[in-house]
């Protein structure tokens, strides 16, 4: 009962990633906004597998359709139906999952919530699950773009321990991020992220990593007090993507560290408002944008499936080993790049309804 | 309009640092719970400020009322609206407040978003805001409790940078994290902690922290695949509250530097399903509870308002020093183990009544 | 857990007839409004039993108090909190309600639903229950009425089967529906729908009755396709009150006997844009404002509650005659016409802010 | 921002009547529910138009997809996605539409709503847009058959003014109701009915009608008091279905001229619980099933879409005649009977889950 995130600027996911195909439903997105199936499909070219000796060799089309919502190339303010068909399909690399589910997957955790699992593997737990995400995040990213300016641009910052990147969140952009396999823009350490990740998967073992966002060219007044707060919104947002265990907006942990005098953020004169000297609060105070870059970061966990055997046991508690078959990534975070983004896009476009309604 | 949390066991919470009062209502709580005023009271006495040399010297009685809800100590379903009345107001405190805005509180970005704020300080973006959540969550907390056996129980792991504390998430107890007021139940570090909290107050400044909140006695199954996560809703709860920077669940960033071999955490039979070996996870696998305790930690920021002059900008841009008259607390990670506990159980009450309804 | 209605000027009420206290919590209501108590008492006056022949003989104060949300006499845009105080309260009225449920009342299927029913009577399914809902409404009518000069106009139309009344929904005024008891405007009819509810009350009896709704000054564009169109916002909005049979907009059933060419609204040059010639649509097409005047009516069956004796079964089965005890109403819809207009104004003044954030 | 419907059971539909297609997403069914296309087709086939002399020429094949959700034909607990593809589309009938709104019709207030409109006719305002419903509702229709027995049965009661049908609402049957074109099980008035909708026809008009429901088989205790109360879901979901003008539960406007005495519904023992001798009170009361038929009433207005000429105004204002091209239905009823079965299921399945919840 948890597919729809939004208040107004709202998206439906659904789709099993071993069923006919994968998808969303926007609602809510403004009318009259220019929009092809090129703006979501280059997106989804970005989060596809396939592209490269770091991520799985499934190879999928993933070709969007757009089902409703759009006549003559721009929005009619009515729901923007998107579907992308499953293909490549192999269930029998799955049989083996009958007997154990994977340790730390949703195997087990969806068989006791439900009664019942998808016999072909993940279902809606499957990474697959974000292509619908990450169609509606192109909705969002682009209006946001045409809307306000607003970009939102994420990248690799470690892999395994390795990093952080040095990266300059004020400007980098998404060609910056892609120029290298690993979307790591700092080419001093992208070579070493590509290796650790090379290096995981020739021990049939995954790898682990964070990905930083920053998302620029919001107004001041974005981000509702209390519950809604923006940072609340963008960490439940990315805690809600598959493999992630931890979220930081500006100082984050390291904040606090820290002492009051040494944390705040001054005010000094800016266009006809205020900016802040620094931005360790990461563009938010009291959970509302103030017009400086929102920077936050996320932490992944290596994939739970792996092809080295791993001791555990199966559904009937007997201790055996099991090694995956079945394609996976050794890491998730160059691919989870463009899904971080979508997924800032929803929140930020959703905030940004809500307090243009606020007139 | 933002001020709703939680889909069946849902709170509402209102009220101004200086004005009439502060409150919730919370919807959707089963009927038939035995409930007192003092099941609330104590959850609230625990989070009141003026307790001691670490907290604000504020004084206030926040004696709880039960307006609705509750008839002969029993729950009837209905909405049970909680009301605690302000005192102690001194808004003249505030004054200087009228020409800058707080750096790094949420002074400007209100003005911003509303075209308006309160003259006497914080408004909804004070720390009293939580009263109403901790009501709410008192009766979360209650429910768990009575209905499943659920404990939640949060206390301070770092200040300023000192620790992490050594607990056992498995068993640590309220009481023992009361026992000292830094509410950290690690008896060598607690002094060191307290320490850097006096000496921050001693230098007109405020130190950050770090709480870790364990929840036990989960079934497996509680949790909302895709968009509302287990972690995804303990994210949003935990980062909706005032000056947290940062949430993280089982193995968190540090994580994200392991290998999958690492960190999966094998199955092993447990009572008549199954356990995990480890818990990296932290309780919960493709965001279902997994019957292991759900861990997680928040980050908060040095408070804002401090003694110390700090140079920054009022309102009209013009370079100025500003010194916070008002009371203010140091530190404010003692106060809010209690607020973390009850956001913590506001979320396992939604998500077990949502996965209740799923027959 | 449904005690809240609306998207973004919503509210939540709460409260039982016979505990302490009744109100809501109105969150989004737009910032910068000015905002007194007197404009929130004024609609409670109207409610207010008492207040002669025809109502009931219960006397309660209603004085409001506002707990949040206004300062300095204008709203901040947090949550605007209302608490009327519940007095004159006499349980022992209610003594025989334990053997038996009242016919057609709500006793029976609350304690079915909960399991536990208030023991001093109709709990939420009091009357009292709509006072929170008018505090709610005069915030949303008094903003409305600032923010875009939109009048809502309720008055009693039928009395048990007498009228209707002839009444000019384009002109009707609030004074001219307060000028009689009965607040029907039209002068001929008013004593005789008067004598009827005067000769119920004599028997012991109860009566229903009809009341129409003019909303005028709405521009084009409220209301939201598909699920939320206006009509079905106001049909929820009115059924949701308590005797409320019926609901029709425009030409209501009566319209299903004609053929399309009778019942289509031609539509007129007007202002800068088209009006109809006629308005059999009632305001809206496809559920949207058309600039018209929104016009529906509410059927509300005669109070169950009777003091005769009525031959029924007590919860064990067993026949028995019951004649109820207690104060009440030989007919609601005099005091229902500001619930009526309440409730219009809450769904309107959502729909409103809905439609200003599509910009 | 208003294509989703439900609380727990949760259907978001997409789709404009001139695009690639219609559909729906089910959110929130429960798992393990035996589910096959032929399951919702058998509701698709009867809301489909083309049946007969009765209803529109236009041939539409509406076959349904499941694109997610169920896997070896049972529901697995994710989202249920369904398409039906669009075809035989002759926008150029259309054309004349560009220059004048259809009286009656959303044109305009889309085209004021939106600041665009489809210009291949109704878009979202189309009677094709309860595709999605009809589809969604066969999935709640068939868990609460299977779950509880519920049976939602619906028939056209009067048609132009002729009526009511004489039916025992207690039995009748889709069987029964199928049995003539007219979708009226009273054989006595069917083909007056018939020959009143050939009449209209003829004429190039139109003509509006009722239809009656029958919800049978609910235990006592679904719906929420106050503002989601049962009726108040129905006629919401009543009142969102395209040219709806009324609605009425049990006893409705007619019970408005009674005295209590003669309204209220006497208890009677029945079962382990309590029945009522009478249902005035249409299966409910304070808005919770009470375990007797849910019974109601929903007037349709005669389609806007005529064929012969009506004087208007065009979009510029100017005085002109409109004669529709295109196809459309001389009446609505006999195809809005499983439409307003599928919104009833809807609702039901929704109370039943929030019931469920409440343990």
């Amino acid at each position: 009962m948890s597919s729809t995130f939004g208040r107004l600027f709202r998206v439906t996911t659904f789709g099993e990633s071993h069923g006919p195909g994968v998808g969303a439903v926007v609602d809510g997105c403004p009318p009259r906004l220019p929009l092809a199936a090129g703006d979501i499909q280059q997106a989804l070219d970005r989060r596809r597998p396939g592209q490269g000796p770091l991520a799985t060799p499934r190879q999928e089309a993933d070709q969007v359709e757009i089902l409703s919502g759009v006549e003559d190339g721009v929005t009619l303010g009515t729901p923007i139906a998107l579907l992308v068909r499953n293909g490549d399909q192999r269930p029998g690399d799955y049989a083996e999952l009958a007997q154990a589910p994977r340790p730390s997957h949703a195997d087990y955790t969806v068989q006791r919530k439900y009664g019942v699992r998808p016999a072909s593997g993940g279902g809606r737990a499957s990474a697959r699950e974000t292509v619908g995400r990450v169609a509606a995040g192109a909705v969002a990213a682009h209006w946001l773009q045409l809307a306000y300016g607003v970009e939102v641009v994420a990248w690799v910052e470690q892999v395994g321990g390795l990093g952080p990147a040095q990266v300059d969140a004020a400007a980098v952009t998404r060609t910056q991020v892609d120029a290298h396999p690993t979307r790591c823009p700092d080419a001093g350490l992208a070579e070493s992220l590509a290796q650790a990740i090379t290096a995981a998967q020739a021990d049939g073992d995954s790898v682990g990593g964070v990905i930083a966002c920053a998302c620029r060219g919001l107004p001041a007044g974005w981000g509702e007090p209390v519950f809604d707060k923006l940072e609340a919104k963008l960490a439940h947002a990315m805690l809600s993507l598959p493999a992630t265990k931890g979220f930081e907006i500006g100082s984050g942990f390291a904040g606090s560290a820290l002492r009051g005098s040494q944390h705040n953020d001054a005010f000094v004169a800016r266009g006809d408002g205020l900016g802040t000297a620094t931005n360790r609060s990461g563009g938010a105070q009291g959970g509302i944008s103030n017009g400086e870059p929102v920077l936050f970061r996320v932490a992944f966990k290596p994939p739970a499936t792996i092809a080295r055997a791993q001791h555990t046991a199966g559904y009937d508690g007997v201790a055996r080993d099991l090694a995956a078959g079945g394609r996976h990534d050794p890491c998730v975070v160059p691919r989870a790049v463009p899904i971080v983004e979508a997924m800032a896009a929803l929140v930020l476009a959703d905030l940004a309804l809500i307090q243009r309604a606020r007139g």
